[in-house]
């Protein structure tokens, strides 16, 4: 037997319109009575697996430990694997497809010990159509590894070296500027930057954006409601990235920015800060 | 005392915007403190019990055994009976209004055994308005069976088949073709119909889909992912049912389909096969 | 120790797209395993302070024993106070910003006993970001009052009387009419009025309805479905407040009645009810 879990975490593309997550949770229910689901958010876009895997990013770090579920698998069907990869010396494991879903929190956990295929049909519903695995491949995978089935029995060991890697962008530094990419946009309106508060350091408080065809000065700020009306602030979220940010109100509305759109930054107070930072950085 | 049931199912046409699925859920809570309470879909189109009963009778074989609570209730208020349907020898007990919503599931699952009407007032909530059934009568009487008060303690027996049945629509055969019905399109577009993959044995890849103004010529597949681009797919679905399939695009948007379209099927390989199939059943 | 509860009520403005709900209750999960949590409504509109109060105080009474956890928060990061407040004699204790979000709720069950300001950091996630107190104060305080930390643990006292008062709307009697406000549309598009079915005693079944431009004449009915197609009906609501409804559609839609709309009543039976009604209460 392997070590038990009595909580999974549940992410999926299924929305909540369809009948799909609550399936998937009686099927968990009928394995594995006793664990508690928590649904991270079945509202991520259709087949954005991108999307997904940046908001398993986010979370990873305040997850309960236990089993992760996440299903975004345009490739259902074909010969794409279903993969569970064990993290954190057992403390958890990831239980999806392997499209790249998973690698971007199991890097955030610092990577995976072991992996296997989900192979084994015993511990799979037999189906009625290939199309639905999250009911019947991965949820039965992540009730039973809740029952204390070891992850060896779910199917083939697979080296972790051959998952699938995530896409996570990075900035980069161009005539000074640092060119930088909308991660997400929440509920909010609130446009998250791949950029991290350290790489402003020595800016100063006023930055231009530049984005599609518009050019914004934009104001840093301490948190939301420090900004005046109409203006835009860039403010260090709740991840600890920077994030563009207009007081109640869409900063992403306003400036028509959507996630995977380019933002250049520039310092208008300190216009060769970045030169000078990058430049010891080259002696490294 | 009766049976005791730790899990209740819960679909309705609430939505998640109001309060009305939260407070049912402390209602249960309260009265019946360790169940467990899964979430089906509260996002019904508001009345639509043709909708509704088509989603628990996909979903009744996945189902934890335990109480079925559904609430897409029109009449509220009205002479409609309220009632609790034992099904599977005490396994499962089905509550919700008896307007056709719970039919189709109990017939899934073998019949009803016996029946009550709600009418006893002792497990219900004093209600301030006529208008919320879910919160003053169908969740006490869920909670009360799962802490194993008898169904016979919550009112009036009637004979199950008073019933108010469901409606699931057929195919039927015309001019060799096939005419079926959108049964649902689901959160990616797929358009299932009401055809048993059997009924298409012997028709070839190739299969003309006839609907509204349109014709369009559909392959046969085996997941999504077979498909090329462009293409429209006949795909067997987690159901087990005929589903019409574009790949990761929405084949009900593209060709403008919704639940209760018909939609007409002939065989380009094999145009005489259904009316072959078809004389020897007559003999039967 | 103070006393445990083993369910916390969560209702927010973070909606279910984005991952802020599941998160929270990891982190719930993590410091307080045994509790479950009852999602109220996480669909209030982005900031609604004043739709959020209302849903608690229309909740209120049908809530579990335990904590309420309630965060629609524009001034987050700013110095409004995050407080936890006791009610009923310790049955529950509210949690959330002091922004008048709690407060129709508190008054709702009596009356706030105690509270605290949530300035104890023991009790805090460490934040990488100011702007998700939800996950980093709200619900670490939440999910510690469930084992039993005591009130006073979590910070300093405060004094209930400099909580800040909800704003809930009161009729008015002008020219003989009772001027009301429309407090909420439903999914179903009731709307509800601030209207208790007593201030219409005497009034008759047919009731004249002004609003912006438009006058319609509205008749009482039982329930929804004891209205004629097209007939626009004033309904007692599940909470025991008049609603303006309509059978099998949305009364709102077709009015165009929204939240904080003025709706005046006048009775076309008995003109002279209202003021007869409103001298004798002059007297008291």
């Amino acid at each position: 037997m392997g070590r038990r879990y009595d909580t999974i975490t549940f992410l999926s593309d299924y929305g909540l319109v369809d009948e799909f997550v609550g399936v998937v949770k009686s099927v968990i229910r009928s394995i594995a009575p006793g664990v508690a689901v928590i649904d991270l958010t079945h509202e991520i876009e259709p087949h954005d697996v991108r999307g997904a895997s940046l908001t398993l990013a986010r979370s990873a770090q305040y997850l309960a430990a236990g089993v992760v579920l996440a299903v975004v698998d345009p490739g259902v069907g074909t010969e794409r694997r279903a993969v569970a990869i064990e993290v954190g010396g057992g403390e958890s494991v990831l239980v999806g497809p392997d499209n790249g879903l998973l690698a971007a929190a199991v890097s955030m956990v610092g990577g995976a010990d072991r992996a296997v295929s989900l192979t084994n049909p015993q511990y799979q519903l037999a189906a009625p159509g290939p199309t639905f695995a999250g009911r019947d491949i991965f949820a039965p995978a992540a009730a039973h590894l809740c029952n204390g089935v070891e992850l060896s029995e779910l199917g083939d060991p697979i080296d972790p070296n051959t998952l699938r890697p995530g896409l996570l962008p990075v900035t980069r530094e161009e005539d000074g500027a640092l060119v930088s990419e909308v991660l997400w946009v929440d509920r909010f309106g609130n446009a998250q930057l791949n950029v991290d508060p350290d790489e402003l350091d020595g800016w100063g408080d006023r930055i231009r954006l530049r984005f599609a065809d518009d050019i914004r000065v934009a104001v840093r700020a301490d948190n939301y409601a420090a900004l005046r009306t109409g203006e835009v602030g860039l403010v260090v979220d709740s991840y600890g990235l920077v994030s563009i940010a207009v007081d109640r109100g869409s900063a992403a509305g306003q400036l028509g920015l959507h996630p995977g759109d380019l933002v250049t930054l520039e310092s208008l107070e300190a216009p060769l800060t970045l030169r000078a930072r990058a430049e010891p950085e080259a002696d490294r």
